[in-house]
């Protein structure tokens, strides 16, 4: 949808399933989200009915389906006991005015009830398009892809990034050795764990100050800033005073589990944020997993981007989480593609390429991407390099500049003793 | 879950899916969710991990099932093409110290990256047992049952409620105009529909004026004060905002849709609110369509009474969307369960019935839940009452005594017309 011009209306793209004519299930989803089951009431009327009355802009019917994705649905009084049941992508579109440009509001009218509709046995939200009214009222990424290459003072590739590990139980000592030893490696971004935030074995400000102190120290004596995304999620007032203490302690960036904190905290933060946020996906799962019910990640990061996340995650090729390779491509390409037309600001930000990755999947991802505005964050890829972190940093930059120049990893590897190793050590 | 002593672990149950052993598959689940990946690092020892490590509690195992559930799941590499896939119930719990009492972070640990992990064919939690511990960082319901029965004056039988309808187009004076009409007719709960909070054509502040204006009226002449659920959802400082004009204005409670605005907020909207608080669950079919991922209702409702709300949306029987009967049900009891073992708060919330709910619903709800303590929401079945609205309540209030009182409906409404007039016109 990403192709139309915008207008004054919300448009959102849906997947349906259902054993009801197409047009009649579609207007069923246009009456739900707008002006409902009607009651006749003073004061009401067609004119009325007609300028907030969502609006059914398209259906594109698919395949046919012989039993239905999901339980629950009903089927038609007038048909027999196995009736048609067709799937379909179907675009609906809601005058700006029904709610205003408000993200929570937004969410109710495009996925809130419509997921428990009757007539339906697989609903799932595509994509959204917003007017760009959207940007009067929302800040969008503050840093996105160029702030955050100069955060980090990385440009011509991607970021090299890492996630200190295990995910609990390090002292905020044993963290900032950790995260030293990574600097001196040579890496560009450290995360947190997304299950490390607060915990009584690792207080967020002595770890804070603690992986602070090191990189600092690393900054000075090389010049080379290291951007650490260090878990704020908790309570609104937590994750406001935890921002203020990132940006004190000379943070370059703050990460956020959305699903957890949702989306009108994420937009006080951003208001609020000095720093770049790195949004988290965590429970993302829940919503992508049936592909019969839920929202594809092309809709659910636009929400968050337009709130004002400058990074988020996309999994990465041949990870080893369930998404699909195409999956994984189409969600970072969202976080790269304009949400509004230029010379509205398109709030790109920063696809983070995570879980299982190794100098292995470079060339891959770039062919697929076409780009290297990436986050490319290996855990094992690094740490468990027979040469060490720093023969694994190595190998990532070898990797993507074998990937950039369009050089076989293999035959690069010849001339790249840490590549080489990283092939043997990492097999595909 | 909730016989079990609570003790100072969390513990989540789930429901999974899995080509591989279930001992296995299981000791994933906690290993991804607590020490994770694990890559030495000085100062990590086994005492460390031991205290840190989520433990498998449970395992019950259940059918075998013939094919996966959801796509992109892996089998063992042991195993041959066509793997058993086994179903089972399985409980994890971790020490509370690994998040500390914070619901952000617990939703992250229990509910975050484990639905992708590709061992999986299915994963859905099921319940959730915190510690109490969770009460000193957490308020609950501030008013709950009792005091919703308070602040609405109604002992005894069910609070009778209906929603402003059309969901969207009336101006702030139809609306005072429906909600007057209301009143009249004896109703004890008014709500806004979802959809209903900000708009251009019903600005949140005009609105809630008009209404309150009419029911302080009512209230004044007639001792009954009537219970308005504004929309309240909104961005962080409107919520708080609109929570102050609520309460100014003589309001005794506030909605706000849950998924629209995430845990955190609604626990700060909690700290500063002094009404009731109406948790709108809008979305949830998103979390609960699939029998394969996602939450169930009973674990999803605790996080959010912790968290504040005072009422909650359950369906109700024979309901106009896809949930089952018996999940209404369960759902609603769950409402009413405590959440912590006395003499701890237990955090009992109103269960809302709604969605085609008349007189012809009242005596299996009673007979299922064995409580009035509920909001029991009609729309047509007050509205549309051949006789009127002040029937239609009237109707509703005969069929709760008579399911109260054990009377089959039929034979109370031959000496009840308001009624037989409902029976008549709504049929099961």
């Amino acid at each position: 949808m990403t192709g139309k011009i915008v207008d004054s209306r919300i448009r959102a793209r849906y997947w349906i399933e259902t054993a009801f004519p197409l047009q009649q299930a579609a207007e069923m989803m246009a009456g739900e989200q707008s002006t409902g089951t009607f009651v006749r009431v003073p004061g009401e009327t067609d004119e009325l009915r007609e300028r907030y009355a969502a609006r059914v802009e398209e259906i594109a019917e698919l395949e046919i389906v012989d039993r239905p994705s999901l339980p629950g649905s009903g089927v038609p009084k007038s048909v027999s006991e196995s009736p048609v049941r067709r799937s379909a992508e179907v675009e609906i579109s809601w005058p700006l005015e029904n709610m205003g440009p408000s993200l929570p509001n937004l969410l109710a009218a495009v996925a809130g009830n419509l997921s428990e509709l009757k007539p339906f046995s697989g609903l799932k939200l595509l994509d959204v398009q917003l007017p760009s009214r959207f940007l009067e009222r929302y800040q969008g990424p503050q840093f996105g892809v160029p702030g955050t290459r100069r955060l980090c003072g990385v440009y011509g590739r991607p970021v090299i990034g890492t996630i200190l590990k295990p995910s609990l139980g390090l002292t905020p000592k044993a963290t900032a050795q950790q995260a030293r030893s990574l600097a001196e490696a040579g890496i560009d971004f450290i995360k947190d764990d997304e299950l490390q935030s607060n915990g009584p074995h690792s207080p967020f400000r002595d770890r804070l100050h603690a992986v602070m102190e090191t990189l600092t120290a690393h900054a000075a004596s090389t010049g080379k800033n290291v951007m650490y995304a260090i878990n704020i999620t908790g309570e609104m007032e937590e994750m406001l005073e935890r921002l203020e203490w990132v940006y004190a302690a000379g943070g370059t960036c703050a990460m956020a589990s959305m699903n957890s904190i949702g989306l009108p905290a994420l937009t006080l933060l951003r208001k609020h944020a000095k720093v770049a946020i790195h949004g988290h996906r965590n429970g993302w799962g829940m919503l992508s997993r049936s592909p019969a019910i839920g929202m594809s990640f092309v809709a659910y990061q636009k929400f968050w981007r337009l709130a004002g996340i400058d990074h988020t995650h996309v999994n990465g090729l041949r990870n080893k989480f369930c998404e699909a390779d195409d999956s994984v491509i189409a969600s970072a390409r969202a976080c790269l593609t304009p949400m509004f037309a230029p010379p509205a600001f398109g709030c790109e930000i920063m696809p983070v390429f995570s879980s299982g990755q190794s100098a292995r999947q470079a060339p891959d991802t770039y062919r697929a991407l076409g780009s290297t505005d990436l986050i490319f964050a290996c855990g094992g890829g690094i740490l468990a390099h027979p040469s060490g972190p720093a023969a694994g940093v190595a190998s990532l930059h070898q990797a993507w500049d074998a990937a950039m120049s369009g050089t076989p990893l293999e035959s690069y590897a010849q001339t790249h003793k840490e590549l080489r190793e990283s092939l043997n050590t990492f097999p595909d």
